[in-house]
């Protein structure tokens, strides 16, 4: 059996990303690949506790450089522990959120340059990126909504204003347009049905190119 | 006022850092400056939490790389909320570690690439250095043997063996011969008297040549 592939689902708060993750789970464990599905930042315990300092509403002056180093801190443990070991057995990788949010965060949300993103991307990452990305795209107003009707306590990121959410939902855009051959944008703001049917073509277009995976 | 200095004292476990900050701190007082006292990693809210996270026994398999990532992102918090700062005013800031011990714990120790800590600490601190570091060294065999004495349980870099700290040493050392215009040595395994005198002397004639800070 050869190597995985890694599928990463990308997409501002309340763009339905957790619902979508089950779908897309379901349609490859039907293709019969085996998956290991993962949350970025997170996935390991370290990465489970860099996330809470990076949620906590009361750090809320860490720079952007700081944001950003805790950020592939918990990424490379993610990657080392659990991404390449699972890719390396053969099985399909999902991950809630990969590098994507670095570029859309700190860099769109937050105003730090790409070429910085991308420099420490190298330093860390060596250019790991997924061989798929979905992007659930939805206008910042439907996200806020469905993300507020969610929670009770809005964490660090979720007390941002919807101008930093513009800002977030720009900069996806922008490295879906840059990067066809990762990126495939789905309009998120269709009913539910619509947006799965978009998936699914996706997927199965997907899995036809990668038979050997 | 003038920028202040920033001097940081570098050393292995048990080398006798906290008593000898604690005496440079009087010396610069004694010559009429003001003076910042503080540590790496920490010296923020945020980096205290990264410290616990570092020096936490049982997160062990963590990679050098997460290792360095966490430590630049509390040193960038470091810079710029206390260090930075404090220099603007004037004051002098000395500091219980800093960029050093990079090269030290995670190049000589965990054996990372020096070119690779190098290129971290240009995206992270744009080559912010220490204008003085004392390196207060003394054999890992006396080292480890104070710092036993002083703990009843060892953190994560206290239970490493004695040959990863011959290495950090060894790399400390290095980068003393390397760097002549920052570094000055001090073999604090002399008696205590001896080891201040020679202190005294390196601090002194660093204020001699820094009249105006």
């Amino acid at each position: 059996m050869g190597r995985g592939c890694f599928i990463s689902v990308e997409g501002i708060e309340g763009a339905g990303k957790s619902t979508q993750l089950k779908f897309i789970q379901q349609l490859l464990e039907s293709a019969g690949k085996a998956v290991t599905v993962t949350r970025e930042p997170g996935g390991t315990p370290l990465g489970e506790q860099i996330r809470t300092l990076l949620l906590t509403p009361r750090l809320e002056g860490m720079s952007a450089e700081t944001e950003l180093l805790l950020m592939f801190a918990a990424r490379v443990e993610h990657v080392r522990q659990v991404i390449s070991p699972a890719l390396a057995r053969g099985r399909w990788v999902l991950c809630d959120r990969f590098t994507g949010a670095s570029y859309a965060y700190q860099g769109g949300g937050r105003g730090l340059p790409l070429a910085r993103i991308e420099a420490l991307e190298h330093w860390a990452l060596n250019h790991l990126r997924p061989d798929l990305t979905l992007l659930l795209d939805v206008p910042v107003g439907v996200g806020l909504q469905r993300a507020a009707s969610r929670r009770q306590q809005p964490d660090r990121f979720e007390q941002e204003q919807a101008g930093f959410f513009e800002c977030v939902r720009k900069a996806y855009l922008s490295l879906a347009k840059e990067r066809v051959d990762e990126f495939r944008l789905i309009d998120a703001s269709m009913p539910l049905p619509e947006v799965q049917e978009a998936i699914q073509q996706v997927i199965m277009a997907f899995i036809e190119a990668n038979q050997g995976a």
